[in-house]
């Protein structure tokens, strides 16, 4: 957590509903941080169909390891998420702190161990002291509240400058349903996955199957196409939740993710990704400048998403973003680099609405007030055209600064 | 080209010998430097052996394509390098540029224009006026000497704070012959290959196949092992030229790479090629401190290199070296996501000489103090021992610093 606020944050808070179903306590154990909360409970009333997306590390965190073997269950009564340290290459104290947690919350929600879900962001290769907060989740679970989103999001934040929450309404079935979503990450944020947690719940009542579909669908567009350094955490945790208290409603359960009664909620569940992931890369470790990376005319979807990364994560590109530098010749750079089929002759490139190269040279028209301008700007495009195919695809990133090599020049001391 | 020298630089220049057969000469055309040399002709009496290894960056820059056209010839009598600006991405003006420059070059040294080499190092995308020094290759060609390596190294500069010079000596059948290099790099730097421009000249007479054989096994280990900043060059340039002068010795002409005779050369050459390697990334932008990670006990020497790479090019762990900070987590954090086959549980990590993790978590013994003293040192070492097979390499990279933000966010303008 930082003292000053990104200047990308978003200007005000989306104002956050309660959600039937869940409810929320959180609590300030000192894992790490001094004078701020960094533990999460999170409370079904009933059991919630449960669906979770995780790091591709392959070195993941104990509760990583955890919640992927919890997952096949299918159900949820309880979350426990805490910062400041990350319970990862922690080796059987790290397994010894996982159920330790377990166990309490377990205790606290009445419930079976396999119903709980776990999430540790901090620092690496410590041993967590689970028993700091696992002897108050029985006072958290008598305490918690529906009306607490804002709340939860900033006890699960590291050095995020600002808590990032998100939510959206649809309707399945002609019966109104809720999203809630809260997510922290701001460095070690690439794909696959952002480095990053984030909690999303629904009143909805959606089979777990069917949510693991929706959500695996929707991660790829979202958390899965934005970075900030290139870099994977080992904890990466995205889970979306079901309570199912609009059955109350009359909703019907949806046991399949191609009913076609959930066009609108998967639309508005994609569109709440999109914004906690956004809402991340505009937290970006020294971040001044948000860049969305569009590629077309690659060979396929594929081809046009690496490319796209090849341009978000170069450092060349990046330090020239922050220094308001049209420097396209790097992003020529970073498209060759890609390895993916490109005509250095069939290039063009835009910054902003401004084409500054094509047919494989500068723009005949080429302004450098013009692209200069455009550099200038808080928020910046950059678009490619391969020439090659139809493939295309959007990834976002923040600039490279000297922010970014300070906070993690000293972050753990 | 920077005022102040890299504190890695090395505290002498090798005293550089004349090689028989070649003789340099620099020019300053004011290509885009002020005060400074920046064109380099070298020429060779006689037509030379030459070998050749390029960026595999799939917008390569008009002079790569230029030499890779002619080196299926395989003999050289001239090479043309200009540095402030690459030729890359610059169309039909880039062809152009590259025809002029041989045709006047082959006219200075009256040979065909298939036995002359180009480079060009520094902007992308501005067209090159080679007629800036097109006219000039005349009187370079009649004024060019052989005692000259250190003030050729000086011409092909752009951001490197020093030249670079590197010489060796082997025997071939009981005859000495002398192996000079040259290299320029300092961003912009990674596998495959670094973006540099290299330039190595042996009297020994050895033909091109033997010689390309040579260079392109040369460059694995050196030159394909450092990484500055992850960015691959559209114009990395790593070219070999035997004089054949040594014959005049009594050296009799090796046809294959193969040739017991060549093993104290291969061994000479690829020393050479190494020296030159870490003398770019101890020359890398904003660069203070110099990186050797090693990685061990890989599932094979290719899965080690990838791990290696993963570590040596996350921002993460390269702001931690440049804050002095033994954040060995970040370490695990990079295995984890090079892709490769790792187990948690019996990864290794050392920081110079002090083990900091081992069975996958913290080391009993792990002092804070230790780890620390390392990471103050100049030259630091990672060392990495997966624990899963015998697949072992080392690659080379220098810290992340707010210095290199700063150079990079407005090298261009």
């Amino acid at each position: 957590m930082s003292a000053t606020v990104s200047p990308l944050a978003p200007k005000h808070f989306a104002d956050m509903p309660a959600i039937r179903g869940v409810a929320m306590a959180t609590a300030a154990a000192g894992i790490k941080y001094k004078n701020r909360t960094d533990v999460l409970l999170m409370a079904f009333d009933r059991p919630a169909s449960v669906a979770g997306v995780f790091t591709r590390s392959k070195c993941p965190s104990a509760p990583v390891d955890f919640c992927r073997k919890n997952l096949p269950h299918g159900v949820a009564r309880g979350v426990v998420v805490n910062s400041g340290n990350a319970n990862a290459f922690t080796g059987v104290k790290g397994r010894a702190a996982t159920e330790l947690t377990a166990q309490s919350a377990a205790a606290a929600l009445g419930c079976a161990e396999h119903e709980i879900y776990l999430a540790s962001t901090g620092v690496i290769g410590e041993p967590l002291d689970a028993t700091k907060f696992a002897g108050v989740l029985g006072e958290m679970a008598s305490t918690a509240k529906g009306d607490f989103w804002l709340e939860a999001a900033k006890a699960i934040m590291t050095t995020d400058t600002y808590p990032k929450v998100a939510t959206r309404s649809a309707e399945i079935g002609g019966i109104t349903v809720t999203i809630n979503g809260i997510a922290k990450g701001a460095g070690m944020i690439a794909p696959d996955m952002a480095t990053m947690l984030s909690f999303v719940v629904t009143d909805a009542d959606i089979a777990p199957a069917a949510l693991q579909q929706l959500l695996s669908e929707g991660v790829g567009p979202s958390f899965n196409s934005v970075t900030v350094d290139s870099d994977t955490s080992t904890s990466d945790t995205l889970m979306l939740f079901a309570t199912g208290a609009a059955a109350d409603d009359g909703q019907v359960r949806v046991n399949a993710a191609d009913d076609p009664r959930l066009a609108t909620f998967r639309a508005a569940l994609n569109d709440l990704l999109k914004d906690l992931a956004l809402q991340v890369v505009r937290d970006g470790e020294g971040a001044r400048k948000m860049v969305a990376v569009t590629v077309k005319g690659a060979e396929s979807h594929a081809a046009a998403k690496r490319i796209g990364l090849s341009i978000a994560n170069s450092p060349l590109v990046k330090t020239a973003v922050a220094g308001e530098d049209a420097n396209w010749g790097r992003v020529v750079m970073a498209v060759g680099k890609s390895g993916e089929a490109a005509d250095r002759d069939r290039l063009a490139i835009w910054f902003g609405d401004v084409r500054v190269a094509v047919h494989g040279e500068r723009d005949p028209d080429y302004s450098e007030a013009a692209a200069t301008a455009v550099m200038q700007q808080e928020d910046i495009s950059i678009t490619v055209d391969i020439g090659l195919g139809s493939g295309e695809a959007t990834v976002w990133t923040c600039d490279l600064t000297k922010e970014y090599v300070a906070i993690n020049g000293d972050y753990r001391s």
